[in-house]
Formats: structure tokens, C-alpha cells, sequence
């Protein structure tokens, strides 16, 4: 028998009622039925990303919402300040540079969290920049930047806006959009809204909006002043990903009747446990001192092949865990906690975890990973 | 009961067994199991474009592919001739002016297909026009546009190239890619190719890949260069959508199975076949002379107006097919047979028309048209 698991920070697993749901016939995205589901999907996103804007949904990658949020953001000549702390850190100056915007890269060591002391200097220094662009949960690292330290510095600029990468943030801890003053705010599908990839998000203040007006870099798939008035009519600009809208509309329902305090409750608590049992086990967190409740970036010991333990995970049991991007691979394996996951789903794959670790000759007491999980579970 | 059917140009049926296939629990984008999938994704899409180029592949709608044919291919500066005989045709124009591209339409008028000399003429005239852009089927009034013949002609210039939407012709009639030497091939999933919306296909000929090479226009998530090279390592460049690449695969294999000749040879009767009926129930066709047979366009008889005829196929049958779009609203309605569509299919939508004619007041015999279906479908 060959069961299958996933633990990779996206795609994530989905919930088995969605998925059938999703298998239903299609049906044509300018009916009335549709145009319902749309109205509902827009509440519920609104609800998710805490803010009285509207949500955009595009068919993409959530790449795709971030070049958006780039090329409906700026202007020629206009500079971006850009923290690089990982792989999608990098990925918002690849995407400044194809537009030719110059950007300032505020670079932080992989594994740490950015001090936003630099990104006040930076502004201070600087008076050209823009926007600031970050993720809220840096998903190559496992790191969650201070994204309302952050905001608290950018909102006092009446010409600055800060943009935020929260593809692994929304659904998993507190990004309170309109509260902490966030401009753009961006996330994906197949993360903590158990779903398949194919839908990206977005969502901008009024502060945003204003630059949108003025943005003059070329964007057509991805602009973002044409679909919001296509969502207004509850309307996509372009066919939309018909049966993953479909989908949505049943994972907003679930998310919104587990309530966003719960949401974030339990992936803390899966995440905390996580990270306990890790360290039980005598391994090293890669992000210990601002760890993000999504991803859990695990250290792999001296001598031991990152991508050779990633794959026995697969072997052994089914299991798919991320292993490094870049610098880090080999070096780190990444287990995610974020979307449709619960207390037994973390003890299956500790427990793999400590199978592996002993076949490949790492010391421990066996047991003691599933035990801290337990104990951490335990404490209500 | 509620039974439902879809004879809209996209999204269209799916077959059963694909949409259980896609319903599967997900898998991991860079687990071996997905790049065998990819793999023979590749030869599926080579075979169905008829090329031997890769075609590319992006989680976005039909219009990103689009987009990528302008941001990729032209360079600042360079001019576009844009054939506009519909709402697609104007889309290429829109692409083109938010890249600030300077584009010479030829307008064609609506229901008629362009006359190759037009295209001759203006390459002729002005030599800096450096990409034909056109529909193989434009979907918005149901036309055949002439490719083998433009591409007769462009394929005479070195330093141009022929970009060819076939977003409802891939898999409907033959365009031989590399035999006609046309140069940019774009298609969409929720089509022929019998899925849900949500992926795009560009192929690309040697001469439109030396163009790509030069390209300055901005681009990212539809960044061709790069998704090629992901592309020859079974990847896409960012997540997919993984679930609808499961089903691209089967519904490949049913392409495969079926076979492009008789592939084509079904739509071809389908769509004469209900040519042939409309016109025996006394209507006429909007696009008499060159009928694209991915979707049949029917002119409303005078005095009843389309778009009720459009609300009472659904109210009374179930059933969505396409009203008129811009200047074609309320006068036309668009019968698609394109995909997982056969011979008894076609029997419903036009029995279904004969009784709501009826049920408005148009004056025919009631049987005829179905009768006319019949005898097409019994000439072998």
C-alpha cells in the first residue's frame, strides 16, 4: 500500500470534501450561479485579509500577484526598497529589474528575521523610495519578518507604501490588513486555503490605489485597476480558474467557521510543537529566533545529506518534505504546518522523522520528539 | 430535476473520468511522479500543436499566453499588424497599447474572415512592422481567419513573425504549426483541450525564439526564456496548477487515442452538421462565408431579442450557450461544439432551440432542424 503525505510549504493537503466539490461539473463563469459564488468568495477573502478593500483574485501562481504588485504599484524612475532575506525576498528585486526599477536590497543572513531599524534608515537616507517590499513569512527560511514594526514606519510617509508577500502569512498567524496600515497585501491558494495552486490574491489601501492611478509600467493580465471593476460586478476580467473559485467558496466557509482566532491558535500551537520536538530530537532550528508558524526550517546535522533525508521521507513513508532552496540545500528541510493540518499530522511526520534520523545514525532517545509533542498538545 | 449543459465556447464539458482524476489528493510539483506527468505533457502538446518545438505552459487564462506573444517577441519601438474582426482581435490591440507597442489594425468586419491581400499589403508598405498578430478562430463571432495563408506570406520575411491565437482552433480544425511556418502558436485549456480554465500554451518556431533572444519589453511570470528552460527539466518556472495538469495529461491521451485526423473530422461534421440545421429552422448564420467549427454564431431574427433566447435556454433546459459580446450583443447566440462533444449533444441544443423559437413566436416546422442534424450526421 502506498498512502501519501504532504508536508511541503505548497502545495498543501486538501480537505477531501473541497476536493470532491471541485470535481463537480463545471459550470459557465458569467452565470448568475457563478456570479453568487464570486460575492460570497469576495466576503470571505475580505474577512481572511481583515480589511473593508477589495480582494483580488487572479489565475497565477501567486508570483503572478506579485509582479502586479510591482507593475500596477510603480512608476519609471520610482526606486523600491526590497528585504532580502531568502529566496522570495530575491524574488521581488528579479521582479523590480525586469521592469527596470532600480531597488535598494536591504540583505539579511537566511534565518533572521530584518531588523526594521534598517528599513527606517533606508527611508531616512532615502527619500525617492517608494515602497518597501518584504514577505510577512519568508517560506525558503521558515522566518517570519516584523511586518507591523514595519508598517508602523512606512504609514507615516504619505507617499510610501508597503507591500507584503504573505502567501504562507494569510490564514496561518495575524496580519490584520487595515489595522497595522498594510498597502498591498499579497497571497496563494495552495497554502493555508487548502486548495490547489492556480489562484493568486491581492489586495491594496487607499494609500496603493492612488499609485495604482498614477502607475504608468505596462501590465494588461495583471492589472489591477481592470479587475477591480470586474470584481465589483462579481466578474473576473479573464476566464477564471472556474472549479478552484468553486473550491474557495467551501475553504472560506471552513476558515471562516473556525474563526480567524482559532485559525491562528492552532497553527501556533502545531508550529510551537513542531519546533519543541525538533529540538527534542537535538536538532537546530534554522530560523530560532523569529520563527514563522507555516514552516518549520529544521537544521540537518553534520554529516548528514539534507536531500538524502528529504528523499528517504518519500521512500519510507509517502512523506513529502521541502528540503533547501539554493544555499540552503542540503542543509535544512522544511516541515509545513500551514492549511489543513491538525495535532495527528504533526506526530506522523516527527515520528517518521525519528525513524529516519536513527536509520541514518543521528543519536537520540527514540521517542522523545513525539513525546515533546505530545507534552506541548497537552497544555490545552 | 436539474440537469445542466454547457455549449458555450470555453469553458466547455469535461469528461467524467478526467474530473475525478483531477479530484485525486494533490501531489508535490518537484516530485518525480509530477515530472513524468510534465514529460509526457510535452509530447502531448507537441503532437497536438504539430510541432516540434516545446510548447510552454502557464497557470494563467488564454489572455496571459497572450500577453507573454507581445512582451516576448517585440522589442521598444517595434510595430504590430493587428487583425481585429472581433473581441479577441481588439485584445491583441489592448495588449499592444499597454506596452505601449504602436499597432496598425486591420479592421475586418465583424462575422467575416480578413482577406490575406490586406496583410500582403501593409507588410509591403510598411517594412517596420515587425509581428501579424490574428485568431485562427475568432471566438466572438465565430470566424475562420485564412492562417495558411497569411502565413504563406509572412513566412517570406525573415525579420517577421506570425502570432496566431488558436485558443478555440488547437485540436478543433488543422493548423499544422511547423508545416504552415507559423510562428507563435498560442492555446487555452477549458477548450478542444476539454478542461477547466486556468492554463495557457504558447509554441514558439526557431524564428520567433531569435526574436525572445532580443526582446526588452518587460516581463516575469510570462517570461518565455525562462519557462523554456524550466520546461526541458520536466518544471514550470513557478507552482503549477497542479491539479489540471493531472487532467491535461488524460485528456491528451484521449487526443492521442482519438487521433488528430479524426479529431478533426468529428468537429467538422459537428459543426456543419449544425450549420446546416440553423439554416433549416430559418435563421442565418453570422460568419456564412468562413465558419470557424469550434463554435457556431446564429443571428437572431428580427424582433426577438438574443438575450432572452440566451436566459430561456438556461431557465427551460439547463443549458448555457454564449450571447453576442460588444457590438454583437442581443443579436447574435454562439452554440460552441468544441472538445467532448458528439453527434446526440448537438441533437439536444438544437431540439432545444426548436421549441424556445416556437415558444417566441418564429415561424418554421417544428422537427426540421433535428431532422437536418440527422441527415448530415447519416452522410457517413
Amino acid at each position: 500500500m502506498e498512502k501519501k503525505y504532504l508536508f511541503s510549504p505548497g502545495p498543501t493537503m486538501l480537505p477531501p470534501e473541497v476536493q470532491l466539490k471541485m470535481a463537480e461539473p463545471i459550470m459557465h463563469h458569467r452565470e448568475p450561479e457563478f456570479e453568487k459564488i464570486f460575492a460570497e468568495i469576495r466576503d470571505g477573502l475580505k474577512y481572511l485579509f481583515q480589511t473593508k478593500n477589495e480582494v483580488l483574485v487572479f489565475t497565477s501562481s501567486g508570483t503572478g500577484a506579485m509582479e502586479g504588485a510591482v507593475s500596477n504599484i510603480l512608476s519609471k524612475g520610482d526606486k523600491a526598497l526590497v528585504i532580502r532575506g531568502g529566496k522570495f525576498g530575491e524574488r521581488w528585486g528579479e521582479i523590480c529589474q525586469a521592469y527596470g526599477i532600480e531597488f535598494i536590497p536591504i540583505d539579511v543572513e537566511w534565518g533572521r528575521a530584518v531588523d526594521p531599524k534598517l528599513v527606517q534608515k533606508a527611508l531616512e537616507s532615502d527619500p525617492s523610495i517608494r515602497a518597501v517590499y518584504t514577505q510577512a513569512s519568508e517560506t525558503s527560511t521558515g522566518v517570519r519578518h516584523p511586518i507591523r514594526e514595519i508598517a508602523e514606519i512606512t504609514k507615516k510617509y504619505e507617499d510610501k507604501v508597503f507591500v507584503v508577500d504573505a502567501i504562507t502569512g494569510i490564514g496561518v498567524f495575524n496580519i490584520p490588513m487595515d489595522e497595522w496600515g498594510i498597502d498591498v497585501l499579497v497571497s496563494g491558494s495552495q497554502k493555508a486555503l487548502m486548495l490547489p495552486p492556480g489562484l493568486s490574491f491581492v489586495a491594496l489601501s487607499e494609500k496603493a490605489w492612488r499609485l495604482v492611478d498614477q502607475s504608468n509600467l505596462p501590465k494588461y493580465y495583471f492589472d489591477f485597476k481592470k479587475e477591480l471593476k470586474s470584481t465589483k460586478k462579481n466578474q473576473s476580467s479573464f476566464t477564471p480558474a472556474i472549479s478552484l473559485f468553486v473550491g474557495l467558496r467551501e475553504t472560506l466557509h471552513m476558515i471562516r467557521k473556525e474563526g480567524l482566532e482559532e485559525l491562528f491558535r492552532r497553527h501556533e500551537k502545531l508550529a510551537r510543537a513542531t519546533r519543541e520536538a525538533v529540538k527534542a530530537l537535538g536538532l537546530e532550528l534554522y530560523a530560532p529566533d523569529s520563527p514563522s508558524n507555516a514552516v518549520t526550517a529544521v537544521k540537518i546535522p553534520e554529516g548528514i545529506d539534507g536531500e538524502r533525508l528529504k528523499g528517504l521521507f518519500f521512500e519510507r513513508f509517502g512523506i513529502t518534505v521541502a528540503g533547501g532552496q539554493d544555499r540552503a540545500k542540503g542543509k535544512i528541510i522544511r516541515i509545513a504546518h500551514l492549511g489543513y493540518y491538525e495535532k495527528l499530522d504533526m506526530v506522523m511526520v516527527i515520528s517518521a522523522l525519528e525513524m529516519l534520523l536513527k536509520e541514518i545514525g543521528h543519536r537520540f532517545e527514540l521517542g522523545s520528539g513525539v513525546r515533546r509533542l505530545e507534552e506541548v498538545f497537552m497544555e490545552g
